[in-house]
């Protein structure tokens, strides 16, 4: 009989707060000891992993994913099927997502996007996997179903956009959203960046025959997100100061603004993902058509931009950093295709390329190369903080015995992988790119353990969970820094104290 | 034969930049000769002006008058038409009014909403007047008319509301009218509040049962108005730092955003008035149903926030105080009443409460008697920089031998008023309150002079003046702070350096 | 045989990153093991302690203790010796202390006055100690002793004054210690009030005839903390960045600019006390001489600012909260006291007052009862980042298997403890008040852990460890937020980047 | 008999105010009459200037001019004598200049320091002068003689050192004179440097071998501008908001901090001088000793800088721009050289180079050739507000009839002068260089009237104002802006609002 069904000796482990060599047994999906290192090598278990001295972290957490979402532009689908998404999650070092679950304009029910949902994930998933409700109709039913949600589906976040035609709420809209949210501690994220304001630059740049991919970066330029930003924060301030995250940050004037209300004591959350960190706007001005690889929303501004967002993840401005991952293939004229080449337009129309890039498997990758972040911040940034935050601590995030599911990335010992370049081929997604192509790498996740079975062996098979081994996750209210906890849900909105 | 038509002699006369005892000769309308003082009292001139120590300075302009504007709510005008609201004006020492020419939604030419407006004023007025457009429908041909207001027409300025639903634009509409005003060098006053805010907040409220006056400053809280502040001056911004001006300021936070871009030399202006240095949000929640005659948008803040907005007048943040006079009387079925009681709501309904509050007669005597602002600030902003704001000077705002009009208000020589209270009796508007109603004050215009012709006799037989004798000012384009010395209006939009 | 020394079972455990229920073995001193809830309760162990659900955390550590220091005044000592203070200390639930080792001006050498220090403390600890170098004579000398410091003194942090006349640097002596500090990755702390304008005040105020304890608040105001702040703020960027932390911050504008300084990247780190969470400036005009009891530097500010320093807790401007432990006695004229009556001031002279308050058993109850942090940060703040940011980490500060020393506090379950107030009388310090006499309190600490030996049982005899059981710590440098990483300390300054 | 002893006829007539063509009749030294344009060419007057369409202003007045000082470093005299500075003065455009009357350390009255001033001064200027106190020694004497500085002596303005050894004072003696320099309306200008700091960096830059005058710059970064800055602020604010002035701001950084301190209504005024407005930390490090040449402090700092600094002139940041005239000269041992070569030093010591610039005779035709401020805005910050600020008004700074000293300068009008350079030949001063040698200008002073009479005519004789023409003149206390309006000065310093 075995004391442990999987051992992890030899490593040195990393939490968002603690980093030192020590062991760790794991059996029936949990963690089920932290001891001395080196203490459980000779343990009776049914497998061993001698991580050599490499680092030892809670599995990554990517908590913005889009699978086999409808495209904006009314055909076609987002390129990776939850069952394609997942499989390249685990090669990345993820354990855990969280994907949306759209609500339609036409559908007055989030209840029924939910099943949707559902229906597309189950029995497919490598890793397991939560749901966002991305809120599009925020009619009085689907406000009503709010509750339901929380209670009974596990779902304890939801987003809105203040972009694109086909989901952009209005700002009454958004106040409707949240003032539900917040009485059903719902976390809301805003994808904040001023929809009728592009849309008209976007008119006038082509008015200016200026169709080329790189003009998508001058149809969004930043002040139209540091507006965005400062307006869902001012209407976070009107309900009551209910929490929001804003999503996928990448200009400093808005991260300076997050930071402001941060500083005040405002319940405003930030997210960046890695193409802010790693792209830049020249990026968009590849020659020929390469440019449209790196086409997604808001667009990679400069690299003085970089530094800065860097810094608000060292400082705490960015809470989380996730991959939001919601690729579109290079050529696929079936679910929408990057390139949108005509005779009349050989440069392509920057409107109608798709946006978003590829990076659920990059992501952790990405940054861990990177050395700039220390190691703990690096866990919390891109695991520990996504649980709190989205209501999976401690189940997942941490290596707690007894109570954390063994999920575990290990990394090769420093050094031992040698210089690596990232290459489409490498990955595990179902696209045909990947915008970091050629770009150096010093580690890679040699092992994915997701509820203490290697999912991910490198040096192996490379892929070796099942299809349908993950599992949907019912998520409980969000933790991060208390948020809920000075928020009283009771009672009517309180309109005399504005 | 007279060497002048009027002399005014014995008085101090202050211009923005000096302060200083001088005599001042008049002649065909114009200033004729600036002289030390006393030496003109023996001068051959028809009439002889002693001002007995009392101050003389350039006549009022109030650059924000509606006049016999059609109400939001469809039906009913504002209360004073071009000839009473002038009336007034001159009786509280103004010379030259700017009011609107309001365009309504249905109409897609401003020329047209021009003519219009020409027909009320014309040969109604007491005092000098010029016209902005209130552009509530940019369309393609409203925006080429831009050119002929400013080449033919002597119109140099419009207005755009960030709310009202009668008037509002979105903000691509908002980007389209100052893209258009730019090439024609128009400044845009910006009504800066979020209507789809205050809206959705209207409706919690009447949800709640809460009907009261007092509710209308529930419906506007201050961060709605910084909101759509930082959200104008981002477009601002966007378009290549094209001039505006926050109209009404009341908020504190407002002020402090515009600060800020003029610390790093935007081109913004603003606005205050003084509903926002004399009332406070107590004055809504008067007994019975007297809150409603302060019902103004925005409205009344709090004392604190007076404090902070006379601190801008004081350090430039604004340049102009005007009235924002739109008056409504408090009962007048016909023309829209303050008073809107039904059995149903016996403290009213807020919501349809006309907006707006009678001040072009007190403004003067009001902003003078509290003795806040150096005397030359005080031309400065009720005067000089309204007419270089506007177009109006040299010929308007200033005391400039051969150039400039003889437009004058003298004042009464400290303490010989005595203490005086505001009553609704002693003005001239065609409104049946004042919201300053019981006010002390310490000084009001004697005499006005507009043109070289005493128009207001306040010991004499009050209003002298004619009507019709009020011209139209044909305006040239902005001249304040060099506004649009670094704009080039060459070129189409320059979209390459977003 | 046994496998443990001891074990906590029952416990919730909490890290500076995690909370959940799991049990902890203890063996020669360290942590062992972390198990599953309960695994350990028949676990064979010397000791079974059963937390019965009550909170079990790392021990707190206190750095920023003064010990046996000679008064500002020439004569007499702070009232603690080592003995007392840290057998206070282990009674608050603290295992670990940084006292100072103080150096006269007139010392040349910072060796001999570590050494001098040791003398004092060693054999008479009850809790684990380091030391701080206070350096007041910054010769060559001093600064060229500071590599043997860390590399054999294991003393990696230094503190420096801005005020007292006994104490005080020059700011061009400030910047010697600052490179000095930098080139040895010494970590300075700095008491920032500006010291010439305090002793001004101080002449003013008894030349206006103002002696009692409160006028000490009103020599020294809040802007002498801001002011001090930003000279030392700018004084670490003049030296390229070089890490300092602000101790003791009391003003929220001096937070503010703590705060900007954090939001650009630079290491600046601050420091709160339980006096400016719990204390105001009321406190010292407390009637008759009372007010002296709560005479330290700064002063308690008001309420409001309270508020603003728990913010600055929360969203991590401050990164520790210590003590400042540095009481005088109320009465007891041989060590200085904080009455200074006499005939001619029946109400004292403030200036007199010995500055400084105790508080080293009282940090960890108070501010665990005042609710207003997560339990995570409540643990970052008083154990890990202490441990982090002053070299002290793995092995104090968290429950790292086989790493981590055996040091825990172990609190009671909510609601067992009953209502509690504190009185003097229940103190184990050697002084004859605490300013928090009377205030309620919901928990205190049950037990104290000191490598792996219980020190305090507050249900059983109180203090059972024993004096001389505490050790010197020799500290490597500071790791808080790679605070070193980027700091390349060779070659010389380079002054041609200023 | 003659109406007028000099008219000027067919000029634009600038104030602070107004621009606009009119006459400008003189007698007995003041203003007379202001007329239509043209009016005055037929006036019966000794004298008649046909401006040609060039613009007329007020002259020039020179608020920060150091004539006759000793040098720092014990020997020597600052090269323009009260004869040759004002000499230069005039055909710079200027009328009246307020020169230091320098207290040395020694000395304990500064009674005795303005009389020793005044024996330099008498009977040797070309124009009217004023002036500033240099209190380096803050004694009880010096101090109790404030009030008759301002009631006898009309000196109503000082200086204070934040630097320089021989001048600078310690923190606690800045607030003495700022505590009696309120109680008396005197306004105080403030060197803001940390002296401290610049020392250690001096002493720093030396050990490494770089005693260049480039390294002047090094000694001296922006961070020790805005730092003193900073504290000068903060003292003012502790004296219950007492006015202050910084004089020759360098740096945004320093000027963003006035901003910030006028935005929240304190009364702090900053002076800017032209070295910031165009030269660069470049022009230091010219080839050889030149760059000697341009060694001042503070040093001038980059292009980027400069844009900053003339934005602050914009929008009203800066109240004067003054010339800060401070020449020595380069080759002359006995006054003190700019050059101070030795054979073991053939780069020369920075350290020993004399601070400060020639440039009263630039400043108005370099800013007007500049063409970047508004012509109004130029006579403010040129003339209007130093005769404001410094109690000059409105006998000088303006046009008033029967009020102002006919002080004027009359240009060329445009394009008439052609292109120009300036050479030092065609300057009036005893120095051998200038900073600004071989820059184009566009226009230059035509003629500058003192009191009614031509002091220079460049067309003509050049300098035909005679020496001791120039009087002394008392000055009243400031009025920019209301300075003292609020300022309570009964009664002790209110230590109780602390």
């Amino acid at each position: 009989m075995y004391d442990y069904d999987l051992v992890v000796t030899n490593g040195v482990c990393v939490t968002a707060a603690d980093i030192a060599a020590y062991d760790v047994g794991i059996k029936d999906g949990k963690i089920a000891l932290l001891a001395p290192a080196g203490s459980l090598k000779g343990a009776k278990t049914k497998q061993l992993i001698d991580a050599e001295g490499g680092y030892v972290m809670p599995g990554g957490i990517d908590c913005h994913v889009h699978l086999q979402e409808p495209s904006m532009f009314g055909k076609g689908y987002s390129a990776d099927s939850f069952e394609t998404g997942t499989r390249s999650a685990i090669a990345g070092g993820n354990t855990t997502i969280v994907a949306f679950a759209p609500q339609q304009k036409n559908l007055d029910s989030v209840l029924t996007a939910l099943e949707n949902t559902h229906k597309l994930a189950k029995g497919n998933c490598y890793c397991d996997y939560g749901f966002h409700l991305l809120v599009s109709n925020p009619c009085a039913k689907a406000l009503s179903e709010f509750k339901q949600l929380v209670t009974t589906e596990g779902v304890t976040s939801l987003k809105i956009y203040m972009t694109y035609a086909a989901l952009q709420l209005r700002d009454n809209e958004i106040l409707s959203v949240l003032l539900a949210a917040r009485q059903n501690h719902i976390l809301t994220m805003v994808h904040a960046e001023n929809g009728d304001v592009l849309d008209w630059l976007t008119d006038q740049l082509e008015a200016q025959g200026k169709f080329a991919p790189k003009y998508h970066s001058n149809s969004r330029p930043p002040v139209l997100e540091s507006e965005a930003t400062n307006r869902a924060i001012a209407f976070s301030s009107l309900i009551a100061n209910t929490p929001i995250l804003l999503v996928h940050v990448s200009d400093p004037a808005a991260a300076l603004r997050i930071r402001q209300a941060q500083t005040t004591g405002q319940p405003i959350f930030a997210e960046t993902c890695p193409q802010y960190l790693f792209l830049t706007r020249d990026d968009l001005d590849k020659p020929g058509f390469e440019g449209a690889k790196c086409v997604c929303s808001p667009p990679p501004r400069n690299a003085e931009d970089q530094l800065k967002i860097w810094t608000g993840l060292k400082n705490g401005t960015f809470s989380v950093l996730s991959s939001d991952h919601c690729p579109f293939r290079f050529e696929d004229s079936e679910r929408g295709k990057k390139t949108c080449i005509t005779p009349e337009h050989p440069v392509g129309k920057f409107k109608y390329i798709p946006n978003g890039l590829p990076g659920i498997e990059t992501r952790m990758p990405l940054a861990f190369s990177a050395n700039k972040l220390a190691l703990t911040k690096f866990v919390e940034v891109s695991s520990t903080n996504a649980a709190k935050l989205y209501g999976l601590y401690p189940r997942k995030g941490s290596l707690i015995p007894g109570v954390s599911d063994a999920d575990l990335v290990v990394w090769y010992p420093d050094g031992k992988l040698g210089d690596l370049e990232v290459t489409n081929s490498m990955l595990h997604h179902d696209v045909d790119y990947t915008p970091y192509e050629g770009r150096g790498i010093r580690n890679w996740p040699r092992y994915t353990i997701l509820r203490g079975k290697v999912v991910w062996d490198r040096d192996g098979e490379g892929i070796v969970g099942g299809k349908g081994y993950g599992q949907f996750v019912k998520r409980s209210q969000s933790i991060l820094n208390g948020i809920w906890e000075e928020v009283d849900e009771e009672g009517p909105f309180d309109l005399e104290r504005l």
